[in-house]
């Protein structure tokens, strides 16, 4: 029998209880040995649950009970969780997390503890739900140089820019409508503003080429400027807004990482990855491209990837499993500033077609897009690729011409 | 160091040796020891290769070799496939096969040899080529109920397909070219009769329900009768023909298994996977769908997998992969003349309007599809979900009435 504690009984701590619950035969059958969960930390009571017996409000009583030999670490955030992960691995526990922040923050260190010590630290619950992920990750690499990873990570504002495509809701409306049904906090900021999709982002980077990406280096941007007029001119184009956490290897040694809003081609296997879906791009010297597909959060899948991060250690309780990388360095990632890409402009003057035509001056090789419903004086156009610096710089003479800039969004390859 | 060996140096087993020194020293790094093949089993001569003193043409010399522990078998076929490997198994060491028909006929026996010596028999090569689907599903299934299992899973066919769908070429024609282009073989038989697709999910259902599958017991259909008469009405209905392997667990504890070309929605996330890609969607009680999408086949993606699975084997020298299923039996397998479908209809008589009155007679409740181009007198329809054996029974009371049957085909609901 294999005994392990849970920590924090919200969402998906509850969810842990009730898959490993549910499916008990077969996880058994799975795991070679029965599963049970001798201790849960909650600052909370739950006098109504049959399971009540199991709760502790003292950290101590998992710590030190040497019969718990794997910890799950679902309470979310920076502290305590760092602090009790930290605690269990160096007290001889191995510990699978679902807490994206805590791995993408947090990482290297924890694995690196892991190591030492000859311990699991697994977190395939903290990307893509119940998408496997993480160990696909290491399996493709295991044979393959991968080069590039790009991918919906985050379900509630793909859920939001789906809304907004097919039932031409605003994003406000959109935003709500995700609220009220669950998909989204009453406080919306780390999805909306990237800031989720940041730290998976930063976690697959990490996996991927081995060096720590901590999330303050990335370049992120959230959704929440774009509306359904930006929307029409990424039809326009041919293809659809999406919010889009990408990273690739450089030849300098660096990785070039962002989190953004992106127009992307029709013809991209991402294009397709709708609602609360996740689609994760995996671009491979010899794979070429592959694509892992589903549900990308959710109280229940993310429950399933915990417990079958605990099934695996229960089954390498001798041989640990293989992931690593090291701590982030400096120069690193490569600064966003020296990136070049092609950006899409929405712009408002008195003309349209005067509009446009300073653009070409200010733009020489801009592509106009023109879109259904557009308003009088409105213009949309494509930029060449151009550096990052210049770009902004020659926005400002836009400006100056009179041309009010009212978004701009990158342009993507995917 | 692990010395290994490579049965059959054709284009995936030379696919591994260059995987092997292209990617050297990251797979050093991975297995945490240098992997060297010492033989290489092959009855051509190759003396223009710098690696030609590994070549023997007796196996013996292989099995004989105690410092050999894991074979590579890339020879394809049964026989001496099988032999081969089994007596690889039973002298102690570990197998990695891209074999999919050997799988698909000897998985379980040699699983149970396998697990008899304590040793490991992978084949992540065998289907989906590149793409990460054998673990992945093992690991899906760890703590979830795998319902169902539907995939593109021959990229040839899908190639011919896209082509007919794309530029209007007819099969004939979509085929010649993708032999032009080496997608297919000489004698395509394997792939566009389905024998390719069938043996993959066969593995597919022998690993996520855990009972073997064989080949012969499958309903299975090619795409040759596949017409651009037949994609126009699958466009009518609002989707396209893919050719599709699909398994479902029945409640009764037997599984419906088939390979056949299906009418697929354009909503569904497989419609999407063109070309030579191959899309795999696997259906969970708690994960819901996902979906894994890449290159299904070709040398390197191939060899990649296989090369995977070699350092798998030797980081997993002391504690073997978990890998199993039983032996099939009789009535597992639940008949195809059981189930219950809904269908299209393709047909000709004098008169359509007077075809699709005798078509509603027959199947009452019938849907008439209109696509773009129609012959005088031709029809297309849907059925309403029938029994399979009714079904051919209303088929010829069709033709009695003098509207002659020329395709039918399965609506999926996918």
């Amino acid at each position: 029998m294999a005994e392990i504690a849970v920590l924090g009984h919200g969402v998906v701590g509850s969810g842990v209880l009730e898959v490993l619950l549910s499916h008990k035969d077969s996880i058994t059958s799975r795991a070679k040995e029965e599963i049970t969960v001798k201790h849960i930390l909650d600052i909370r009571d739950f006098p109504e649950l049959p399971y009540r017996e199991k709760f502790t409000k003292n950290f101590e009583d998992i710590l030190n009970d040497e019969s718990v030999r794997i910890v799950v670490e679902v309470m979310g955030g920076l502290d305590p969780a760092f602090s009790y992960v930290k605690a269990c691995l160096e007290h001889g526990k191995s510990v699978v997390t679902s807490n994206k922040e805590l791995v993408a923050e947090k990482g290297a260190e924890l694995l690196s503890i892991a190591q030492k010590n000859n311990l699991n630290f697994l977190f395939e619950a903290s990307v893509g739900g119940g998408i496997p992920i993480i160990r696909p990750i290491s399996q493709c690499l295991a044979a393959n140089e991968v080069n590039e990873i790009a991918g919906i990570l985050n379900g509630t504002t793909n859920f939001i820019l789906t809304k907004m495509l097919r039932e031409h809701m605003d994003f406000d409306e959109a935003l709500k409508l995700a609220q009220k049904l669950g998909y989204a906090e009453r406080d919306p900021a780390a999805d909306v503003e990237g800031d989720d999709a940041c730290r998976k982002i930063c976690i697959l980077a990490s996996l991927a080429f081995g060096t720590h990406v901590y999330p303050k280096s990335v370049h992120t941007r959230g959704i929440s400027k774009i509306t359904l007029a930006d929307m029409g001119y990424a039809q326009a184009w041919g293809g659809v807004i999406k919010l889009i956490g990408e990273v690739r290897a450089l030849d300098n040694g660096r990785i070039r990482i962002e989190v953004g809003p992106m127009f992307v081609s029709q013809e991209s296997q991402l294009a397709n990855v709708d609602d609360v879906f996740n689609g994760i791009l995996v671009r491979g010297d010899i794979t070429g491209d592959v694509v892992f597909y589903g549900k990308g959060a959710g109280k229940l899948p993310t429950a399933s990837a915990v417990v079958a991060d605990v099934i695996d250690c229960v089954k390498h309780f001798k041989a640990r499993k293989y992931l690593f990388w090291e701590e982030g360095k400096d120069g690193y990632v490569e600064p966003y500033a020296n990136s070049a890409e092609q950006e899409f402009v929405r712009a408002q003057a008195a003309d349209s077609e005067e509009a446009f035509g300073k653009a070409s001056q200010v733009f020489p090789g801009a592509t106009r897009l023109i879109r259904k419903d557009a308003q009088p004086g409105e213009i949309g156009f494509l930029t060449p690729e151009i550096p990052v610096k210049e770009f902004a710089n020659r926005l400002s003479r836009l400006e100056q011409d009179g041309v009010k800039v009212l978004n701009t969004i990158k342009v993507s390859d995917l």
